[in-house]
């Protein structure tokens, strides 16, 4: 018999009765709220085109690198789930898929998609070996319905505005589509883009001199030359924000900052453009750019974000054999206080400045991070990131930031994702751990009830749109 | 309407209702014992001198770096809440602060305030835009009272003794007078000090040499020759002894010691005392000094308490406009296994010393301290420290700490504080987590009642005296 | 009046009456299933000649490094323990013990203890100044007789398989012994040994030349040599599992592993097999024997297990005076990610290796380990080890693990201990956390009900077959 599936209403609340009722009470004051979505990699293709999504394989689980390294870790081929492996049958990589879902038993991967499977596809029953092909037709059909192609799902998942994350060698063409029909009345989905310029900024990257070329070309600069190259980054950055971008994106190895003399810094910018640069030259280029981007920030006025501390592409033969994002970027150990210092230096105490950090190192949220940004007016702290996006590590940030930190240094949740489909249910656990976390100040008597019913709207969208600027 | 300000007799209990319980019964059995504050930072001017509190902005908000940092982190100009601004008006300066309290929701300053606000002032209204005046006003009014003046307040606190913190260059006047007074029966209040050398250990000090001068004066030895400067200190802790000091502290950069041959420690203070210290022999010096006065607390049974890892003064710009302690010390990665081995490795064995570890970086609770002080005789942890002085700092020092150090080689709590008015506040918040955490052992089982009621003392007092010998 | 001791049913499950009674649902279906022990210390020639313990100081205080840990760190000398003493009065020694046993309160010696006391001996009374006589007499006379000689203990304490640890130089004659007597009938407790190779893999191991000598004489290979050295692995890789042994075990002071060359990897020998190895040599050394090991593992199948991070023998004097083992190992920071890199890129995808990783730095779990072993097929958890063997430890390893490696790439449960009396008690807890865990995640309908029961089940029985190829 299969097994039900059901969501429980009172899920991820904490277990005491009259704190989960406290806590029930706050989530219900703000699930209804609008998703705001300032931070993620859906494809504007998708909203620009709206085509349909093809398959259940295709939109779930070739894409989803936490579900793929999971079923990857027990053993699993990666080709045999499709994954680098166009030509795979997508029902064969299901069920394999459906054969291993309990593997993910305890994790945030579990609880996004079996709220996908209820909410978006009114599936009844758990996904297992059984119900592997029910659910594999099921979720297909309804793909290929109206219902269910990217606008109107954007529309049902009630998403006030999201934001993309581009290179500065995208043309931005999806992004101006949908402004064109949004202008034209034809849709009204706000979709903006974020400017990641990791590409042509990071000379470790593969193909660095090629992106240069192409920088130079979108930009009509001259990337090879310092002034040319900030320039065309000057220029770029207000393509971004014509077509609705509010922020940049800073993915590097570490947090490290510098703040070069000019000359140093054109003649390092000789050194890292002409030939293979050394990992000193690479890494301290990337330093600086942080700091330059910072003032550009300061002229233009898009938020900062540093993603610092993932060793990418950790496994050399799958780098080898499949290439990025297969699963293998591993957190590293992360120090903010000395590295960041430089960029600090020069720009910390500029209110008009705003620089939001991330990190895949937890030791630093009180020892580091909370501290720094309840200094510094520049500063605020992004919300639990990849690995420690989940209840637990959600309830790890709030505890290790507030009491130095506060809420109001925070700036609500990023789904930071490319599965579509799941972004309520990223935003749903969100709210409802906030929520909690809240209950149980609210119970210990270090809150009134009314002040967490205040920051519950707050996490959820206040500190959002003033952290963006949207 | 303004909001009711109430303290819940129950705040910072688990919520589960059995586990509160005994939370209760256990806080109700040390609630009302003395305080003991053998660490921290008011100024014994207050006591000697026993002159008026000014108003609420001077006394509450002006010398409170944990409050000004988070205002600053919102944008406020420290100036503006009279920080390094003594032309302030104290009222305008007041009501920003009031105006922003919202910020501290979730935060310790948040706790400590409502109590002094409703326990020593008897207010029973929240701070916010609409009561910053007749809080000031309340405030203000009852500070010139006599029973509002330093030694009123602390017979009223049930305060049995306090230590404050010089360094070797403070005559200790106040101490003096304060003794005088105890022995004329003006006054009964035991106020001790410690002895706190870094303004004379720290070569990177900015006054170091001058402070070498001003030590030679005050101790009669030549503190340019290595022999004077040992028996300049030794002198001077006979001195803070003779005030009643049980205690040194050292505030370094790290925890890293050294032991150096006698004739290599001479040679080194001959550098870095007639020249300008490289950063290898300044950080050489300090850790040379941490083992010469292990050795001087083995002569003259000061406890040495080592609080290492705080990046001072962080944010160039504002200390070069304002000075230190403005809010900009942030935490740094600190390790403690190889730094100490030196030390230890000469006197780890010595029941007859001290030394008490405190720690900015949480990592190291469970890692290394606790293991090092569950097996060194001389080796206690300090409370949670500065940021970690917090209900949840507190939850995670205990229990990273008590499964491998036990209680016993803790010394129970440090208020730490200059913020006088508060000092019940911060004792009241550790014997409510304290008593929490003992609950919950009860409540799984792994406690008897009658021995958690016996640990709970333990910390509140008995560990105390006997860490600190008072 | 003695205080009673009883150990409550409901011990170390949560206070929260819904959840608690998840827990105990969940318990009550795998606290009856046998013990399965793959990693631990226990002495073979027990279980080959099945003589009688000694008595209660002998067995129970003299062995327990975390018990005389905690004393000495309050200042009880080792000798008057017994420690490096065999002449000391056990009587004088226990009634130490128990004049001091208050300080084990919140440590779970404390619980292995009680459970010790109450469950394997009958005790009624806890263990203080005023019951140690009566206690002393109980447990010495409970072990001269015949139910409580190791075979007997063995069998009622419902062991399925045990492994103990031995060294290369070790003649595994009493597994031998015990397999003959399996053999012939005469006992059928299943007794494996594990290989753990340090003595002749750490040139900075004291007898490290010395050990290579005899290394040679037991393999009959020449292992001053490198392809004798391998060529003496392999063959007793062989022979320890011909008595049994399906692991090998790896206790270095990093994690590093390195993959040289051939020509390299045996100039490296010939250096530190003739002289004294420089530090960077012995370090390399290590590494690449980790990798080496890994290889030899592919062939014949012994899962590999690595414990890295303890600075072994802080404490010099107590080193120089007592030797190993004294409790004055201390963790140490540990980086996995880029030390374990050289053996991933060359084994990391093998599915058919199967390393189970283990740490003392708690920082690793969530930010390297998770994200590590939820991608590398060939890389699983071992649980929360030493310090963190414990109620605290448990939680933090599951909460940290879970949400990014699911259960599935942990191993369940290691008692790792000499204390042979206390291993139902340490296996006890960790099903009690377990079930804790799993409940807290039904109660937060994270899990359904049959889910944790299923999990509960691999915890405890399933996933340590499977990891250690039992």
């Amino acid at each position: 018999m299969p097994r039900p599936l059901h969501l429980n209403p009172d899920r991820l609340f904490p277990a005491d009765p009259a704190t989960r009722a406290i806590a029930r009470a706050l989530y219900e004051s703000v699930a209804g709220l609008p998703i705001i979505s300032p931070h993620g990699h859906t494809d504007p293709a998708w909203f620009a085109g709206n085509a349909a999504f093809g398959n259940a394989t295709e939109l779930l689980l070739v894409p989803d690198h936490y579900v793929f390294r999971m079923l990857y870790s027990q053993g699993i081929a990666l080709e045999q789930l499709g994954v680098g492996n166009p030509g795979v049958d997508p029902r064969a990589a299901w069920r394999l898929f459906a054969g291993h879902y309990h593997l993910f038993r305890g994790t945030p991967s579990r609880l996004w998609l079996d709220w996908v499977f209820a909410e978006v596809f009114g599936l009844t029953t758990r996904l297992d070996a059984d119900t592997a092909d029910s659910h594999y037709d099921s979720i297909t059909a309804a793909l290929a319905t109206d219902g269910f192609r990217p606008r109107a799902l954007f529309d049902r998942f009630g998403i006030e505005v999201i934001a993309t994350t581009e290179s500065p060698l995208d043309t931005l063409a999806h992004h101006q589509s949908i402004l064109n029909d949004n202008r034209a009345g034809r849709w009204q989905g706000k979709v903006i883009t974020a400017y990641r310029p990791d590409a042509v900024i990071d000379p470790d990257h593969e193909d660095f001199r090629a992106n240069l070329a192409r920088f130079s070309e979108l930009s009509g600069e001259d990337c090879f030359s310092w002034q040319g190259y900030l320039a065309a980054h000057r220029r770029r950055r207000a393509d971004f924000k014509a077509v609705g971008a509010t922020s940049s994106d800073h993915g590097h190895p570490t947090a490290q900052t510098t703040n070069l003399s000019s000359p140093d810094a054109e003649a390092l910018f000789h050194r890292i453009s002409r030939s293979q640069a050394t990992a000193a030259d690479a890494e301290l280029f990337r330093a600086q750019m942080l700091t330059e981007m910072a003032a550009m920030s300061l002229d233009d006025g898009l938020v900062m974000q540093i993603h610092p501390g993932s060793f990418r592409n950790h496994n050399a033969q799958l780098f080898a054999r499949l290439g990025r994002d297969k699963g293998a970027d591993i957190p590293t150990r992360t120090d903010f206080v000395h590295a960041l210092k430089p960029l600090l230096d020069r720009f910390g105490n500029e209110s008009a400045l705003s620089i939001i950090l991330f990190t895949l190192d937890e030791t630093a949220y009180a020892r580091e991070l909370a501290p720094l940004a309840g200094h510094y007016p520049c500063l605020k702290l992004g919300p639990a990131w990849w690995f420690h996006d989940s209840p637990e590590g959600m309830r790890r940030f709030r505890r290790a930031t507030t009491e130095t930190a506060g809420f109001a240094n925070t700036v609500g949740f990023n789904d930071d994702t490319r599965a579509f489909l799941s972004i309520p249910a990223r935003h749903d656990v969100a709210r409802r751990i906030d929520c909690s976390v809240l209950a149980e100040l609210v119970a210990e008597h270090q809150l009134e009830d009314w002040e967490a019913a205040e920051l519950a709207h707050d996490l959820t969208s206040t500190l959002v749109r003033k952290a963006y600027r949207l």
